[in-house]
């Protein structure tokens, strides 16, 4: 993902910080994982955030690591140097700013991996992924992922949330912070697969790699009514848990050609919706080759690569096919809503967190997710 | 083109025919427009069209050619050797099949280049470009697309018209052929290339290529409510024709890099909706550089090779964009809405008309469009 | 419902029949419930539909007495005397007409209450329930309902379906007919009422009534991700079967103010869809009552008075409220897709099928049903 | 519009107002139109607003009155006493907020009538009309609507405007003041009666009541491609500016009922599309009397009483009918949008000016407006 936007890579060293002091002491150092260079995220200190009007100081209580956090560390996506990273934050309200109001300090509160600022035209164009605040035109492209991103992030002991007003979502009595982990960013992005991929009652729907990310569309298929949902991933161990949490069929590409098993399920009808959750030109691809004509490709994945649309698989421009892509939805209504879905019992994402680490052991725990070891899915982590 | 639907070319040498015995006199030969072979569009006698009970007789009073078409004559574009080219028909009807009410013999009629049955799966949920009538699922690529592909076409003195019902539409009182002629194909593509682009009041456009269906784009984004167009190609009395229809803004691309002037154009932001009107590589990629982030690149082109996403133009698939691809809308309502565009005064798309030929004279029409001479922009012909 | 369509109602007296000859015996008569006159169905003889080239034979193993049926019974809504009632057929094709291709005799089917023909206007707009096949300009309200109310119905031994290509759907293999007996309406018409609602994941949801479509409401309202459904009705029965079909909350009115209770569920801030299940002033103005901001009314019920909006329910028209209604969609697309959600498991309507009867008793059955005795829900009636 | 919202009601005598020190001569006065009691707003001095770090301070050049403001004056819709009356500011940044950046003083803006903070739950639905931004759930009805109604308005010299990163929108330069006189409220109403109607390409629509809203409501349905626009009102100028504006048909209902007229011009179909743009029970069932099965009722109006839905006209709840009412939508992207549109030359609004005064005559104003005198649309209020 190098190289996508000149503009923001230009900004990288400058990235901007919370500017008024938090009541707390201002002295007083935490602990944060920082992007080192390429391959060292290292634990370290730095200051506990100031915050500005519009912010809140969240002191972290669960937060996670994410594919994406990887690709930082490996050099792949590149941040500034010395930027605290993560952006899956549960957490308390420590400090409010001065401008905060409808919450209180002490409350328990995640805030979405993306963050907008509500008031930007993307964001009033219901766009806030795209948030452009500050900008000319008022669209950037990602410009609502913040954290561990264009400002300090999550894996750390406190938090600043930027536009505290809109991302701030109180957590419902009775939840556990494992139990709303997955809602900021892996619980979003899958839904969102399935929703831009406008799943409707009595779709069958093919779902391309069973990641954290790919299981939560899976599960966001069968929420919104898809009745024949195949599954494609290669580790049997993902494979088991998409059953739980909705597959009817699944395909370990080892074993199986996927296109072709998923036409043989489908009696050669193809799918109404597929779901592409890795970013790759092959699951990208036989995304498009199991569709029916006239269906859609629901893209998640982080390409690195150009991708190539073979002419058969996209009947030549003539199919009335789809292809959509989404950036992880935030804001506080949709975590409101995400953990509506916890709280009502629709879904269970607890199997997905296989692994739990203090925030002192974080570098392990990169070392261990980073590796896809001990069918790691996703770690919690605890300051 | 070519290998797209293997299941369909295996068939081409056995297309469906008519086969009830209508009432005019049967040994009765008309003149059509033959596919022969590669590069060979000839006119010759063939037996007038029997029809089925569902089916109606028209005798065609004026017809076009389309680029499609050209593409059968160049061998680009597989049919069966004999079959009647064309799918543009405005006509009287001469016959109706038995099973056939709510019209009349003699009554003026047009029918959408594609011809969908109302009654498959495909149909039923709104697709019928895809119409897979007979097919074990119901849907089928391109499946709506009979007339000069898989059943006798229009460019003949006579057409039958399968599933009449669904598919005539009387021309209203006060409208001649040549001011409905674009509604069957060229109106109708170029309409839904906004349509599915989902265009909305105060959108800004770009439209590349401004064949007649690029053009007819341009007047459906206006018709829509975009406020700024912007319109690309090569020959400027198309970009003069555009002006006409709608274009605020015109790039000659033999003078202007386009995507630079649309983005000076746009003041860096780019266009909320891209509609490309080509098929190729250089368009389809254009289209994409000029969207702004959450923007829709509409596809109206038939693409001829593979293409290529720059991972940049995708924002790494992490922009909310959306690619949508159309194949002209039929049927007899939709006939209805786009003779209503011309009925109410809304576009005048006479100025598309630049020729007009006798049937007797087509294979010289062939020759003058598939060169793009003389400024030609669609022919009339008259049999 | 009285008085509705008034053309309609000139034309009871001549519905149309199925006019070719079948292959069976054309004198074998069979038996059906007939409408005689206000207050009256009986079980009668009548001769077995003879079919057109357009239509199928059916020979019914299962079918079942509607709500509906009720008010043609009781005089409610005209019918022409001596017609067959009922809309809601399971059976086997014992004869297909010359024009219908894609089904074999023999083969089990179900067909739509609601049969569109796909070749109206309204058909091709997507609105097939208001199917104006031979109108002047292919609307009718209504149009698409013709089973047991314009042409003969399902209580009988057979059973003539129009338009067969568009309305036959095959029962895959492994449902019984008990399974699939609810698709044709009550299951289509309930979903359908989450559907225009457009029910999203994470909503708050309200049903008013939980009579079979009522029932089937708060499953489609699950199935498409509400998170917290609440219904209401008066018969305890019912409020236990809708927990097992997905009601989080259930009002009994006889206990509790409805609108009062959903308010405080919601902690004041209302439901983003309300369904109204039953066809009464109470329950329609109940579901405005409880909207939030923003939210929408679907509403399922047959009224049988003017209905008033209170002003402030309505927010004196500033809101931005909907009220959308719904008449169960039809087309064997339709039903494939609701017996897939059977046959996935998403949904088990089997509860709703209280009572059994041989057609023999569909006397009994109706005073059964009319009454409301014995804790009702649906019948199963077989031939 | 009298007890709508009991809550709004009784904060009414404590509204919020802006709370900082604004960098402009603090003691300094200004004129304002102020509602004093029922049936008297005076123009009078009050302070210059102080405003927040989030406000914006704008000095007043054009402003108009609109027919919520007579509502207010005849005391019908309840406002606080010495509340500053009207929300339709054209204006000069005179100062910005600590906490506003992307602006520039001296810059000229308008803000929409409605004010959306953005970050509300209702906003990040993009519901922002309904914003609750404060409140327990984040939704209120009409709380978006803020100028004029709960804190001070437009008819003054200066103006604060909340939220002002989300609402101020520059205004093109070239265009004039009265220009964009129109889009803070009448052209953002009007136009949303044709967007929730969801006016396609082709639709036959019918407007009831052609004042300002209604002729905007003409404006926006030709702009999204109806190609038959019948509008119904009694004064025949207006009628006058309506065919300017795009109306096909007029019916002065002096002379015709417009009931009769519509179903005759649309040869007994009915409209695909009903505006209603006063707020009666009798354009409200006009609209829904004119509707074919299928269509949509786009409800602008304010209404002052229950509405009664005739059973008939809504085909007992069968014909799958939708009613939808709409607040003006606001915020900068809003504005810009509509901006664009006159500046695109796409519809011209400058003929429903047709009066202008000082802000020292606005007494004089509110005698001709609020009688509508003189063929009066809209009057331009300039201090």
């Amino acid at each position: 993902m190098m190289h996508i936007n000149e503009e923001e890579e230009r900004t990288r060293d400058s990235w901007p910080t919370c500017n008024v002091k938090c009541g707390i002491d201002q002295m007083a150092k935490m602990r944060a994982a920082l992007f080192v260079e390429r391959g060292r995220i290292v634990l370290d200190e730095k200051p506990i955030p100031d915050i500005g009007p519009l912010d809140a100081l969240i002191r972290i209580t669960t937060t996670t690591i994410c594919g994406t956090d990887v690709h930082i560390l490996k050099g792949e996506y590149p941040v500034a140097k010395g930027l605290t990273i993560g952006h899956e934050p549960v957490g308390i309200i420590e400090k409010l700013g001065s401008g905060v109001s409808g919450f209180k300090e002490g409350q328990r509160v995640i805030a979405g991996a993306i963050t907008p600022s509500g008031t930007s035209n993307a964001c009033l164009c219901g766009c806030g992924s795209q948030d452009g605040a500050g900008t000319r035109h008022g669209w950037k492209a990602m410009g609502g992922w913040k954290f561990g991103n264009t400002i300090d992030g999550s894996q750390a002991e406190f938090l600043c949330v930027p536009d505290a007003v809109a991302n701030l979502a109180p957590v419902p009595d009775g939840l556990t912070d494992e139990q709303v982990l997955m809602c900021p960013d892996i619980m979003s992005t899958g839904f969102s697969g399935a929703e831009s991929g406008s799943v409707r009652i009595g779709d069958i729907v093919a779902i391309f790699a069973q990641g954290p990310i790919g299981l939560c569309a899976t599960a966001g298929a069968k929420l919104m009514g898809a009745t024949k949902i195949i599954v494609v991933d290669g580790v049997p161990e993902r494979l088991e848990v998409a059953r739980k949490l909705g597959a009817d069929h699944t395909i370990n590409f080892n074993k199986f050609d996927a296109v072709d098993e998923i036409l043989r399920l489908t009696d050669g009808r193809g799918v109404d919706v597929a779901i592409e959750a890795l970013g790759t030109q092959l699951t990208f691809e036989s995304g498009l080759r199991v569709l029916r004509p006239g269906g859609t490709l629901s893209s998640l994945g982080v390409y690195s690569t150009d991708l190539r649309i073979p002419l058969g698989a996209f009947s030549a421009g003539l199919g009335d096919n789809k292809i959509v892509t989404s950036l992880c939805p935030g804001g506080k209504e949709r975590m409101r809503r995400l953990m509506s879905v916890i709280e009502g019992d629709r879904v269970d994402l607890t199997p997905l967190v296989t692994h739990r680490f203090k925030l002192d052991e974080i570098e392990k725990a990169y070392d261990l997710f980073s590796h896809q070891r001990d069918g790691v899915l996703k770690v919690a982590i605890t300051p």
